[in-house]
């Protein structure tokens, strides 16, 4: 095995690549700052009882654990961003009113999350903190309409769920965390022969319900229908109602899923995941996390989106190459003023290397005539 | 000790500090861009083998190691990103002729380089690959000027030293490996007592060139004297006309440092460090290493710089920070037509969420008057 080969799901991104991800990266924090978020960057490496406070065994499970030299104590290099910037909102900000904040960095996965995934996304996301509204949830989803709007990608759909519709089948039908683990599992698959397995021991109202979870997925009349086939509880009446409000208000073309209870260990209320042309997974995932902050000390509302930049990236088409400009090496002060005035307004000179193939890729070059230094085709050359 | 304190020397970025680091960023790979060097982002992990080949034992002890589960293999969390781009010149592009790449990612350390260092430095540099005359050199010391001046730091001088110099006086002697290393660390050190017992047995003419090297620094007068006090090999002839040259036609104020070795490891010619007004320690490092591609099976010319953009930022003058727009939460479509009108201007319009504290560091606020909404200050509000 030659030794310069990368590791499975990891991968260089060469120029084309790179220049599409940071135009991407701009587009969006450009988009955030312009909402009022602040960007934070929290570190790549933590304690890892700080990195895994209030988050789930899945994350755990993808987190790289390091020992620090420094301390003795256990690292892990970040797998997710959005318990950071909790921890950061709780603590370091320490804000009453609402705190809009973004960040962009990577992450790295012990495993990817899916067969087409990367196990070092690049994670851009944004989030407020301090609202329980349902109107946060919704400046949100705008928010990522916008941003995935203004980077250019097409047909955006929004599948909406609401983890508050499980949380209270399973709180009123008394029903313990370990099933009600299994039970998670069984509806995050679709498996509704594990699903009624599971059901068995449990009250009429309940098994019906759970058993019509997996198909209570559909456009927005699937609230409708929830209405009459769920328990008419409080929590599942509000929940639909925010649902209701979501649908109602939202540019996105959107979907319901009750059975999306993908974040469960964190989310709370709300959760979404927004879908593009040309590509069957999800570009970005979001809901509310109220519990988050909580292990941290300060229990604050929370709600916000994240999605991985590469995978973006890809979507988009490729762009032409910029067309650089070749000057020679030596010349007059007026060709460096002449370089000075094109790099000032965006174009690429390259100042061709004595004795080098230089410039190979360059459209035009910059030649003296007699009104001066001027930028001209190279094909033209003869 | 409570649970969300950070390891030592790892930081948060918040607000300020993060919106500085990227105004940074974006102003370096501009100027990079400007000048033709192609944006690549190599991956945070690598198996180790790929990682740490051609680079010296340091840079091994610096980087955090870990276990890939997918494959078994050791991998690296890269601690330094320039040997990353060798090899993306050498295999992945592949190119005859010369080739100019940039990046900026950031890099995680075992142990901090000093005191008032950051374990985990976001990393920016430029590299020239297919070059190897001087007049790379010469190029890649005006990117770093007009990079640092393009960022706002001001005062820049730049010390110069010559790995060819101490190469040559050994191999001259010829000065087995482990007695080179040993010079190398007190030359480092500037450690006089230390060099004269290790300079016991060897030849007077190289006793008093090593002697004297601690001594050869300062302004570009030390070339003319290195010339009298090293001996006649035609490759510190060679060395000393380089740094001439360099010394002649920078736009720095240059310095020169004859015995700093510092990146002996894999440099192989001229290395430079510039320093900043308001900072002891060099703010970025460069030099050429022709030999890194050879590690994997392609030897190139090189020459390049890195700087660690969260040291550059400490050093900028903290920036007011913008004033927002508050807008109210609901309004016409006109309302909605200015808010987006300000956004795309570069305005931060936050809308006011219900029921909560919201907005409170807007200097403005949007107000519908007879011309329509427009923008005020918050203060005039009675």
């Amino acid at each position: 095995m030659r030794n310069w080969l990368l590791p499975e799901f990891i991968e260089d991104s060469l120029p084309t690549e790179a220049a599409r991800i940071e135009m991407l990266r701009r587009t969006l924090l450009d988009e955030f700052r312009a909402h009022g978020y602040e960007l934070v960057a929290p570190p790549m490496l933590e304690y890892l009882e700080s990195l895994l406070t209030g988050t789930g065994h899945d994350l755990d499970l993808r987190t790289f654990k390091l020992v620090d030299q420094l301390s003795g104590r256990m690292m892990g290099v970040r797998a997710d961003i959005t318990p950071q910037v909790a921890r950061i909102d709780a603590h370091l900000l320490n804000r009453d009113g609402v705190t809009r904040l973004c960040y962009c960095g990577s992450v790295l996965h012990t495993r990817p999350r899916a067969v087409d995934a990367t196990r070092e996304p690049l994670q851009a996301g944004a989030e407020i903190y301090g609202h329980a509204g349902i109107e946060s949830d919704l400046e949100i989803q705008r928010l990522l309409f916008s941003a995935l709007s203004a980077c250019g990608v097409g047909a955006a759909r929004l599948d909406l769920g609401h983890v508050g519709v499980f949380r209270a089948l399973c709180r009123r039908a008394a029903i313990g965390p370990e099933l009600e683990g299994e039970l998670h599992e069984a509806l995050e698959a679709k498996d509704r022969a594990a699903l009624q397995a599971l059901c068995a021991g449990l009250p009429a109202e309940t098994r019906a319900a759970l058993a019509g979870m997996p198909g209570l997925y559909g456009d927005s009349d699937v609230i409708e229908r929830a209405r009459r086939e769920l328990p008419d509880y409080p929590e599942i009446a509000a929940a639909l109602g925010d649902l209701e409000r979501l649908s109602l208000d939202n540019r996105f073309q959107v979907g319901i899923d009750l059975a999306d209870l993908r974040g469960y260990h964190y989310h709370s209320g709300v959760v979404f995941s927004a879908y593009v042309e040309g590509r069957a997974s999800a570009v970005a995932l979001g809901g509310r996390y109220d519990e988050v902050g909580k292990a941290f000390g300060r229990a604050r509302a929370a709600t916000g989106f994240s999605l991985d930049l590469r995978t973006l990236a890809r979507l988009l088409p490729g762009a032409e190459p910029p067309g650089a400009i070749l000057a020679p090496w030596d010349g007059d002060a007026a060709l460096a003023a002449e370089i000075a005035r094109l790099r000032g307004a965006g174009e690429i000179v390259i100042q061709a290397l004595p004795a080098a193939r230089d410039g190979e890729g360059c459209t035009r070059e910059l030649v003296k005539g007699p009104g001066g230094w001027q930028a001209r085709d190279r094909a033209k050359r003869s």
